[in-house]
C-alpha cells in the first residue's frame, strides 16, 4: 500500500527532525560560544537533509495514490495533514527560500545589537528586505492555498484561521478590554502587596521548580529541565526539554515561566505515542500549544486553589525568607502578586489583561504590511499610535521597547503573533469546560491532585493531536466555538469580582 | 578538481558525524530514561545516511581521478587517509555488517546483567555469536587489506601496527615488568600514607575539576565537563565534551578522571581546525590519543611536581578536611597516593605498571580467538592462567572480574585492547623528548605554567592529526622509534629510585 510508504517515509524524516530538535536544544543551553560557526554548518546540513525529504517529489505521487486507496478515519487525516505540509514545503521556489533564510539571518543577528542601542535607522534595511521577501512567499502562497497572503501566512502557525474571523475576535476584544484595564488598575490601586525579599538560592530556585513540575505533572521519565538565556519548550515528545532562567531577587518570575512551559510540555508528552513522527500525531497549532501553557499558568497556577497549594511548599523552599516576610507567602498575597495588571511596553511581560492589546496592535500591523497597506519605514509611527491609543503609552523614538522588541519579524515569522491570543481564548473556554467536567476541580487543584485534570485534556486535546481540524478540535474540547466571551468572564471573575 | 569534490564529500559527511557525536553525547549525559526507544531509532536513521555516505560508491571513482592530479603533500595525505577509510567502510557486504550490529547490540545488552549476575554459561553463546561473525569479518579484511586476520581487525584503531611488531613490544615488557611489580609492592609497603577522610562536596569537586583542566590548558570556549555514569570524551574539535563520576568519599579518583580526559581533549582541541571534516584532519590512531590522556594523567599529573602545584588548590577546596588532617595534602603523601601499585583484577582500576599485564592477556586472548586457536568456551581458563602467572590472582569462577569485565569484546571492539599501552609507551617517550626540548619543564609543571609544554605538544603531535603516519608520527613527536626503553626507564624513575 502506498499510504505504508508515505508514512514510513514521514516517520524516517521525523527521526531526522528528531536529531535536529536535540541538536536545537543543545545549541541553546549546553553548546560552548566558541562551537557556534561549526555547529551553524553542521545543523545547516542536517536541516538541508530534512528540507530534502520533505519535499521528495515521490511525496506527490504516494499522496494521489494513497487518497485512491481504503483508508480509515485516521489514515484520512494523516493524509490530509501530510498534504498540507507537504503542500507548504513545495510551494516556494529554491532561491526564494535561500534569499529568506540569508536576509533574516543577518536581519535576526544585526537586530540583537540595534535593539540594544535603539538603532532604528540601521535596523529599517535588513527588516525591509525580509518584509520585501516575506510579501513574495505571501503572494506565491495565496494563490497555491488559494487563501489571502496574510492567511497564507498565518496558516503556517494555525491551520485553518482567517483574519476575517480573527477581525471579529480582535475588534471585539479590543473595543472591550481597554476600559476593563483602567478599572482593575484603579482597584488594584487600592490592594497591598507584601513582596518577600531576597536573594533566592538558584538551586533552590530550581528544586522547587522541579517539585511543582512533578506535582503538575510533567514526567520526568520523559524531559527536563535545563537553564537558558530565553525559557523555551523544547525537544522532542519522548524527551521534551524545557528551560527557564533564574532571578535571584524575585523567585516568582521563574517559578511561572517553568510552569507555563509544563503547560507546552504535557501536551507534547501527552500526544499518542503510536502516532509519533506522523503529521497527524503533531500537536495541532501554535495557538492550540499555547492554550495548553496558559492554561497551566494562567487559568491554574495563577489561581487561587493552586497557589494554596504551593503556599507551604514555598515556604519550605524559602524557610528565611518566609519567616522575615511571612505574609507574602499567604495565598492571597500571593494571588495579588500573580495577578497584578499594568500596562507596559513589553509584550512578554505583560499580564494576561493586556496581553491581547499587545497581540492586536502585532497583527494589525503585519496584516497591514503584507497586504501593502504600510509601508516598512512607517511601523513605528504606526506603533507609537496604537500603543497611545490603547494602553496610553508613547513609544516615540523608543524603538527598543517599540517596535524593536520581538524576535518574530527580524526572523520572517509573519502570522505567528494571533496565536498567543487564540491561546488565550482557547485556555479560558477550556477552564469552562473542565469546571463543568469535574466539578471537585479548584479542591482537587488546592490539594495538588492534578490526574483528574490531567485525564480531562488528554481525552479533550492531547490524544487528538492533529487529528481533527482546528475548530473541530477546539468544539471537541470545550464544547463550544472559539470566541471572546469564556476570556471575558475569566476576567471579570477574577479581576473585577 | 575532483579532489575538491572528495573533500567537500567528506566536510558534508562529517557534519552529519558532528551532530551525531553531539547526540551520542546528549544519550550519554542528559537523556531522560524514558526516551531510548525513540532516541535509538533516530541515531540508526542519521547512522545510516553517515553510512551511506561514507561508501558512496562515487567515492571508488573520485579517488582514482584524484589520485591521477597534482596535489601538494597535504592532499596526498589525505588521499591516503581516504583511501584507508573509504577501504574499509566498503570491505564488508551489508549483511554481514547488519547481522554484526544485532548480534554486538543483543550480547552487549545482555552483557550488563550478566556480568553483575556472573553468569558466563547465559553469556558464552551469545559472546560465540558475536566472535564468529568478528572471525568472518576478520577474514574479508585480510584479504581486502592484505594483513593477517587480526592485523586486519586491529588496523581500524592502530593503522600501521602489525602484530609482529607488536609481539616483540608485549613479549620484552610481559618478561620484565612481574618482577618490577613485585620489586615495587615489596619497597611500598613500608610507605606511610594519609588518606583525607571525606565526604568531598561533589560540587566542590566539579569546581577543583574545572579549576585544574582550565590550569592544564582545556579551552572552555571549545568544550565543557559534565557528568555520566562511564566517563568519556566525546563531542567534536570546535566543542569537546568530557565526563567524569564523583565518589563522596574519595575526591583523588574523579579528580584524576578529569585530568586523563583533559589530555584527550587537549588533543581534539589542538587539531588543525583548518582540517577540520577532512580524513587528513582527525586524530592519528587510538593509541596516540590514548598517549595524550596518559601524557596528561600519568607523566604528568601523577608527577610530583603538578601535585605540588596542585597542593594549596586541594586545600583550598576541601578546607575543611585540609584542617583535619593536613598531612593527607602534602606533595610527597599525594604523589605517594596516586602512585600506589597493586595487582588487581580490574583493568580500569589498574596502576600503570601493572595495567600493560592486563592488556597482553586480552591481546593474546584475543589474537588467538580470531585465529581460531582458542575457542570462546575455553577463554575463562585462559583468562585464569594468565592472571595467576602474571599477576597471582586467581579468576576461577569469577568471571564477572575477570574475562566479562570489559565492555570491548561483546560490543565487537576486537583489536583495541593493544592502543591503551601503546599509548603508556609513546606517553613515556614523548615525556623524555619534552624534558630534553623544555629543560624547565617540572619547575613549569610545578608553576603550574603549561604553555611551553602545550606549545610542544602541538607541534610534535596535534598539529600533525593523520598527515604522517602512525610510525613517522612517533618518530616526529618523540625523537625515536616506539620501544618499551622510555617506559622502563619512567617506571625504574617513578618507582624504583
Amino acid at each position: 500500500m502506498t499510504y505504508h510508504d508515505l508514512t514510513s517515509h514521514y516517520r524516517k524524516l521525523n527521526q531526522l527532525v528528531h536529531v535536529s530538535r536535540i541538536v536545537g536544544w543543545d545549541e541553546a543551553v549546553m553548546m560552548p560560544r566558541g562551537a557556534g560557526d561549526a555547529r551553524a554548518d553542521a545543523m545547516a546540513t542536517l536541516e538541508g537533509l530534512i528540507h530534502q525529504g520533505s519535499s521528495d517529489p515521490r511525496i506527490a505521487g504516494w499522496l494521489e495514490a494513497a487518497e485512491a486507496e481504503a483508508l480509515d478515519a485516521l489514515q484520512r487525516a494523516n493524509l490530509r495533514e501530510i498534504r498540507r505540509v507537504y503542500t507548504r514545503a513545495t510551494a516556494l521556489p529554491q532561491e526564494l527560500v535561500e534569499a529568506q533564510s540569508r536576509a533574516q539571518l543577518r536581519c535576526e543577528q544585526a537586530w540583537r545589537m540595534q535593539r540594544k542601542e535603539n538603532d532604528w535607522e540601521a535596523h529599517l534595511p535588513l527588516l525591509s528586505e525580509v518584509i520585501r521577501l516575506k510579501r513574495e512567499e505571501a503572494v506565491i502562497l495565496a494563490e497555491q492555498l488559494g487563501l489571502s497572503p496574510y492567511d497564507a501566512l498565518m496558516d503556517a502557525y494555525e491551520p485553518g484561521m482567517r483574519s476575517e474571523r480573527l477581525e471579529g475576535l480582535f475588534t471585539d476584544l479590543a473595543g472591550w478590554l481597554p476600559e476593563r484595564v483602567d478599572e482593575i488598575v484603579q482597584r488594584q490601586s487600592q490592594e497591598k502587596l507584601v513582596r518577600a525579599s531576597g536573594p533566592f538560592d538558584v538551586a533552590q530556585q530550581r528544586a522547587l521548580g522541579l517539585e511543582l513540575m512533578a506535582a503538575m505533572g510533567f514526567d520526568f521519565e520523559h524531559g527536563r529541565l535545563d537553564t537558558s538565556h530565553h525559557p523555551f519548550c523544547g525537544g522532542v515528545p519522548s524527551d521534551v526539554r524545557i528551560t527557564t532562567r533564574y532571578n535571584e531577587q524575585d523567585f516568582t518570575e521563574s517559578l511561572m515561566g517553568v510552569l507555563h512551559e509544563t503547560g507546552h510540555a504535557k501536551y507534547e508528552q501527552g500526544l499518542p505515542r503510536e502516532l509519533d513522527g506522523l503529521p497527524v500525531g503533531q500537536a495541532r497549532s501554535m495557538g492550540v500549544h499555547e492554550s495548553q501553557s496558559l492554561f497551566q499558568e494562567m487559568q491554574i497556577c495563577r489561581g487561587l486553589p493552586f497557589l494554596t497549594f504551593a503556599e507551604p511548599i514555598l515556604r519550605r523552599a524559602f524557610t528565611e525568607a518566609a519567616r522575615a516576610t511571612p505574609a507574602a507567602f499567604e495565598p492571597d498575597n500571593l494571588f495579588r502578586l500573580y495577578t497584578q495588571v499594568k500596562p507596559g511596553f513589553i509584550r512578554v511581560d505583560a499580564d494576561e489583561v493586556t496581553y491581547p492589546l499587545h497581540v492586536i496592535l502585532r497583527y494589525r500591523l503585519e496584516r497591514s504590511l503584507i497586504e501593502r497597506r504600510l509601508e516598512p519605514r512607517d511601523i513605528p509611527a504606526f506603533w507609537d499610535e496604537a500603543m497611545r491609543r490603547t494602553l496610553g503609552l508613547s513609544t516615540q523614538g523608543n524603538h527598543r521597547d517599540g517596535c524593536m522588541q520581538d524576535v518574530h519579524w527580524p526572523s520572517g515569522a509573519f502570522g505567528y503573533f494571533p496565536s498567543y491570543t487564540l491561546g488565550a481564548l482557547i485556555a479560558a473556554q477550556l477552564y469552562e469546560a473542565a469546571v463543568q467536567a469535574l466539578p471537585n476541580l479548584e479542591a482537587d487543584i488546592a490539594r495538588g491532585e492534578v490526574a483528574p485534570l490531567s485525564g480531562f485534556l488528554a481525552e479533550r486535546v492531547w490524544k487528538r493531536a492533529s487529528l481533527l481540524e482546528t475548530s473541530a478540535l477546539i468544539q471537541h474540547a470545550t464544547g463550544q466555538e472559539l470566541g471572546t466571551v469564556a476570556f471575558k468572564r475569566h476576567v471579570q471573575r477574577r479581576y473585577l469580582t
